[in-house]
């Protein structure tokens, strides 16, 4: 079980900041990634058709023998991870997602009370974030969908007075709001910090569900003692990147989400 | 001026997670890294040889012409910068550096104003981080050297068992002291990002300065209009590394550290 891959999956590519965040953590470990880019986007997808989808790349997953699930999606982590759990954990393999790691750390964060979370429309119209935020006595949670920020980073935009203008008018209702703490809520978003800190200024924290995914991994597999034993023997970890859809256009911006790791994708 | 790259440089390969999140945070960006690695550690050495070999280093930089000077080494932040300012400033290049942006972020994040560094032998007996952190009121802050880490970054070794117990040997006087936020005072800690927050816990906030810097960076470069038109005409910006020692055994690390931008390294 310690050598086997972890497992991740999104709807199509930002799940591969989830899944640089894991490989910079734990270099030892093999991944098995799933984009599927065949049904990207799911945010515009009715909930029951989105279960279906998430579960059926997760069988996948599991059929090629992960030892762990990681969701790296965001609307998949805010409908199918009760079912997921249901169907895998049974069989032994955790399943992980985004939004509870980030959600913690921003409560954790906020001096005021008062957190931004920006999203999709999908995401932020489920209202998920929202309602893991309010569970906490005295959020006061101001959230904002920022569609085109993913088009953005997509075309390899991460600056320039035109992004700079867009992220301004998104953010306006949020830095009006007094929030001293900001979910990145979307797993594309982590390439547009340096715009989002530039316009939010610098007290304020961001909130990357990527970075604190991958701590939950990290304390995952050393709590269950699951780490690939590569780690400490040497040995070369396997990277393997899917796509559903297209392999090519996913192999190129795969490149710039994640790097060198990114060498093939497969189709599955 | 635009066009012209960003010059880092670090006394090895530490800087490159700063490089990283520059070039992630602004991808349009031309980056010329040069790493003194005839010359590592700095941290070893008397303050007035440090200041030396980093001027000549920043020199090299310049002649280059660089638009901007970032000092990705701790300790050459610690002692270098005000002459490095002096030096190049008047020249109309702006000199930034890797302790402020991490000691600001650090007092805006913690809760209970206990802030814990971590840092090389050096960095921590020059005591640096402590004076930029005790120049805010009512700041406690616990310093900690862990010269172990770099030598387990180095070896790819960033789990299991024996890192694990010396991670908490490290850092059983910083949790001991009630801190909420940790910060990574040495370029190589963020690849040991999931080891301190497993050992520290969920709720103690991370503070890296590679991230904080590079948000440094986009905004001076924002506020000077001097962002790299590329970024918005699409084309490809240059990266150069070049090491003063070895190249080769640079070029395996800095890959490890970087990704694939690290194409080849030269000899300077």
């Amino acid at each position: 079980m310690n050598n086997a891959p972890i497992g991740i999956f999104d709807s199509g590519l930002g799940g591969l900041t989830v899944a640089r965040s894991i490989i910079d953590q734990l270099p030892g470990e093999s991944v098995i990634y799933i984009g599927d880019t065949a049904n990207s986007p799911y945010g515009t997808k009715p909930v029951g058709t989105v279960k279906t989808l998430a579960l059926n790349v997760m069988d996948k997953l599991v059929e090629r023998g992960v030892k762990m699930v990681v969701v790296a999606c965001n609307t998949a982590s805010a409908t199918a991870v009760f079912d997921a759990r249901q169907r895998y954990e049974e069989q032994g393999i955790p399943v992980l997602e985004v939004i509870s790691p980030a959600v913690h750390r921003a409560v954790s964060a906020t001096h005021n009370g008062k957190i931004g979370v920006i999203a999709t429309t999908t995401t932020i119209e489920t209202g998920t974030y929202q309602r893991a935020l309010n569970a906490y006595q005295q959020m006061q949670v101001t959230a904002k969908a920022c569609p085109a920020f993913v088009d953005f980073v997509e075309r390899g935009i991460t600056s320039g007075p035109e992004l700079i203008a867009v992220a301004r008018e998104y953010l306006e209702p949020v830095k009006a709001a007094g929030v001293d703490t900001l979910v990145l809520g979307c797993t594309h978003y982590p390439l547009l910090a340096g715009v989002i800190s530039y316009v939010m200024g610098p007290e304020v924290t961001l909130v990357s569900s990527a970075e604190e995914t991958a701590h939950d991994v990290y304390r995952s597999l050393v709590e269950n003692d699951w780490l690939n034993e590569n780690d400490t023997t040497g040995q070369k970890p396997r990277y393997e990147f899917l796509a559903t859809g297209d392999t090519e256009s996913f192999r190129g911006l795969a490149r710039r989400f994640l790097g060198p790791e990114v060498a093939n994708v497969g189709q599955v």
